[in-house]
């Protein structure tokens, strides 16, 4: 398998540059009977599509799905999925001055260095608008989670550069711009945001994403635990430096007797580890948090060099999110979704009939 | 694929339970002709192994490795090395009050309902026993990797609770029980893990661990990007619960004009990034960052469950690390190996004979 | 990775149903700097088109495909390749008739009884016509192995009902719409035809597919042997019941001294192996053989079975070929070049550094 | 995944050389709960084990297997099943002769090729000697698939060179060393074999394997076909040269209406498919033929060429079997237990929860 998919049982695949002819990707895998239409992905396109708010870039894509394959009389078949999102705002010319030099904190001299070639339009297939795909097919998996086992995933954006979330309203979070469940801080990061596009930077964010209803079980030891799976998916998106589970970094300078979570058969007494003990659900909620980096295309001029090698002073111009965090957050959920799916058919591949038959213990 | 195999073109695959007979690897793909011997991986395995020092486990394992196929006259054949380490010091009979009980923050009740069964004997397969066989197969990569390549990986602990190096001097590491790179703070290292002893309790640790020479071009966007599947390799090892890639979670507060790495035809300005730009290797040190928690097993007593789904206070006994996060330095060199090793085939399997052609941008 | 993947390295995703909107792939794991464009792709895809002759269905499909990624300028990229057929001349009405019943020798009950439903318009996935998407990702494959190295691969129906090619002429294989070699055997081919159009009935086939200028070293022992992913290849092609390298069946009563190709520094005496020794190509011509069945799809009434339970007897209509072999053979083609493709960049992830050091031996 | 793991879900991969230390293999995915013992084993080692009747090879091996992970109080724990087999018989000396010359029909010339090295001993891991552990792994299967679903596997020889079976009477086959169902031609067996040690030849063979109690819906189109699956595993048998379905190579001169299985509610008419349609087992029997090439081990003179590029006449002293077609009945019953098991769980991964509540329709 190449590194353009993931997941074992449900698979994920996708192609697309930024302006390139259409975005698309293949779900392989996914269970048949589950009803499926394009409104069922539309939704979160939507939240994660571009020009939708003064925050967030000024390009303008309706990244209307659409369903070639996979579903037939209004249902999944158990077929191959295909899907495809046409590019209409390509603007290619926006871009021609990328060609010659390696923007700095991007993925250009990369690209160039591993392939001796690259589709420098928007950042060709670097561009995070290769993520429309996995929203879309994160849709999917959500939808059969919440159907088929009442499992639903929510993300949020937990930090803007200094302005943290200290009360967090699940009921905010659709309620405004920023995906941000604090709405005491709204105005403070409407005008941090301001300041940042007059002053052309840009800043970092942390979003946080949980699960509910996730059964205990999902994970394979000892190297696709959940916990690691989510951290391959979660890293996996553009601009993404760190990744948590549960407490995450706070555990460094905890004791054994603060971190543990207690248990009873009532439940857990606590849930620092975030859902997941040994790398399998523990039936608590799946937690994770992510750090990612502020965009380096800013009007900032910063040192770079061309491909002939030579030193310039570069301002990336263009249609830029002055904080990719924010529209991350359906991307942040569409992969927690995936990797969950992925491993609620590996769980009942191995272990389904034996585990039937024994009495699951006490716990809630 | 299942979940005790890592790696696409370098696989390797591990079996084995605490107090089972032995453990066991296989490591295929292994280029051919490399020279390899015991003592290549058991110079690493002794580095892991516990009962060495006052601050480990007082279990004591020889874990001596045997090399049972794959290598002929001294070096690898490029067919499927078979490593095995069997069990000696493994007295079942410490652990026997754990049958009935779910230790509080450990993989037992996960274990015992995910699969129905769970072999409770220290911990089975969830126990850290098992990540021995991940040191001697990191060995084998750490091996190719410098020899090949010029690539070195070396780890060290950060911090350990409250007491973090200040001056990172790679030469201490190894002089001293704790990998720790600060000989200023050995003393004070030493007087807490005393004051931990006595108190029954455990700390959570910080760990640092750095690949240099790693070459321009490996890692498979959009999924298996580098860092990505740093992420999996690192999260993926018992207690880790966050991982960083260069500036980790100090991006969430970054400005764009402060985070990106600027650029000359001498070379990088800075590694903000940790390595890895769009998910490719950049020429730069990888630098990664990981959390580890405190064992959970303590002497401080905590409320738990019983298999029958009875409330029980519990202590748990036997020989444990107060911070398994000094021990987990080794490990986290070999999982950032296997990792690399992975990704320099899979990079030269798509783009060798191309890129040969190409002449490589001046950088360096 | 789930069914509708083939490849390790050289990774092929197909979807699409025989009266959906579109068929499409994913190609991953391309090397970058092959030039490439539609036409590449399209000689091989008219080749295998329906409609070309009157000895195949009288469906006419453009078969025209679209990249919609990782090309850029002419070239591949590295990055995932993208690729749709739109279906145009799809009448669904004209498979209505198959909406309740499962026509024997098909997949109707089997798809159905897997996924407790089924696209039945034109068999939906189980249809040939998914193939186009396999031939033109196999053109690619051709054009590397034939650029970079200098593989070429050519398929021939080797047999026809009882009419068996007695010549071998490569030269004749594209003149004719049979793909036969033998020229004295076209008009009993036609007239064969003829008959069993008149009769309504269809008649099996025998392809043969052989690569030329293969380098010694491909295939993966001991299960990815290189004649074990190519009988994976070939028998996952529609129809096909029996793949056989080399002398296949006719070991059976072979003695040992007859079998073996000796061997001297002027290269092998013979080629009884197909060109694989011990899964491993041996630098002489891969030459595989695949029987195909007859189509199911006739207009002699044969007893059948309705979604409901009961018994009828069945005429499937529509437009069928009464030989599915003769098109079969640029889809047999794609499927080895597929294989070579994978397998070529396989071996060199493992081996191309240490091998390059070896002073290969004497043959040839 | 390199080339010595097989399997999505239920993946065994092995290592291990003719003449190295030991033999073994990892078992991953194996549900949880089976009663398993190494006896489970012995049974089908001791059937392909060599030196129990005068027509195989004189090399004794025990072959007793190790049961060293994944199993605990008698039952699997779904963890990885490590398995040991040591060799015990190995007389490196026998094969001193080989090291400077390739063996014709053999892998030697390939390995070396590959890899610019080869463990020569008694062929290394190109020996046969290998498939002791898929015997094991294989064995592992047939019970979880026998106890949990009442599938059954039996392999007879059905060819030996001019000598046909021609009643099959599966009682017959564990009454003879020859897995022969036609007690009839027991006599004709022996007095060819005889004849064949006198000329120092080996001749080819034909085998039989079939499945009882198969699922409807396993398979996985449209590269994962159950029958292409089944091919990848049987090719991959040393000595394998051809695979068939059914009717096989039958088909190419069969009529659509002579080789369509007819149905009605009381089951198919016939069996020709081999219990595979579209890819999906259908419920009938799965039935695979498989050819096996003659040993090339033989002491009738024949042409070779050393390491050094001379030409050289070679006889293949040795233990060796002079139809290696015998043994492999056990070995192509594990290799067909091997995927109907990964199948199984690969089917229920998909399709368990939606088809659970399709009635399924109403044949037998």
């Amino acid at each position: 398998m190449s590194g353009n998919s993931i997941g074992q049982n449900f698979v994920v695949t996708t192609f697309g540059e930024s302006h390139g002819v259409a975005l698309g990707c293949i779900i392989d895998g996914c269970p048949p009977g589950l009803e499926l239409t394009v409104e069922d992905m539309q939704h979160d396109l939507d939240r994660r599509r571009p020009g939708t708010s003064r925050y967030t870039t000024a390009r303008r894509e309706a990244d209307e799905v659409k369903i070639l394959s996979g579903v037939f009389e209004g249902k999944t078949t158990g077929t191959s999925i295909g899907l495809l999102i046409e590019n209409t705002d390509q603007r290619s010319q926006d871009y021609s001055d990328i060609k010659d030099t390696f923007r700095p904190g991007h993925a250009d001299y990369t690209y160039q260095q591993k392939y001796g070639m690259r589709d420098y339009r928007g950042g060709g297939r670097s561009s995070a608008r290769e993520t429309a795909m996995r929203v879309a097919a994160g849709a999917v998996a959500k939808k059969y989670l919440k159907q088929v086992h009442g499992i639903e995933i929510h993300g949020y954006l937990a930090q803007l550069g200094p302005i943290c979330a200290e009360t967090i309203d699940l009921t905010q979070i659709e309620q405004n711009a920023f995906f941000f469940p604090d709405a005491s801080k709204l105005e403070a990061l409407d005008e941090y945001m301001r300041g940042l596009r007059k002053s052309g930077d840009s800043i970092g964010a942390k979003i946080t994403v949980a699960a509910t209803g996730v059964p205990v079980g999902l994970g394979e030891p000892v190297f696709d635990r959940l916990d690691a799976d989510i951290a391959h998916a979660l890293m996996g998106i553009n601009a993404v430096k760190g990744v948590e589970i549960g407490d995450g970094f706070g555990v460094v300078t905890q004791k054994g007797s603060e971190g543990r979570d207690l248990m009873s058969p009532e439940g857990f007494a606590s849930n620092h580890a975030g859902g997941v003990l040994g790398g399998i659900s523990s039936g608590q909620p799946v937690v994770a948090h992510i750090a990612l980096k502020p965009t380096s295309s800013i009007s900032v001029p910063g040192q770079s060099m061309t491909v002939q090698g030579n030193t310039v002073d570069m301002i990336t111009k263009g249609r830029h999110d002055p904080c990719v965090g924010i529209r991350a957050v359906p991307i942040a959920e569409a992969m927690l979704a995936i990797v969950l799916m992925d491993h609620l058919l590996r769980h009942r591949a191995q272990n389904q009939d034996v585990v039937r038959q024994t009495p699951v213990i006490g716990m809630r």
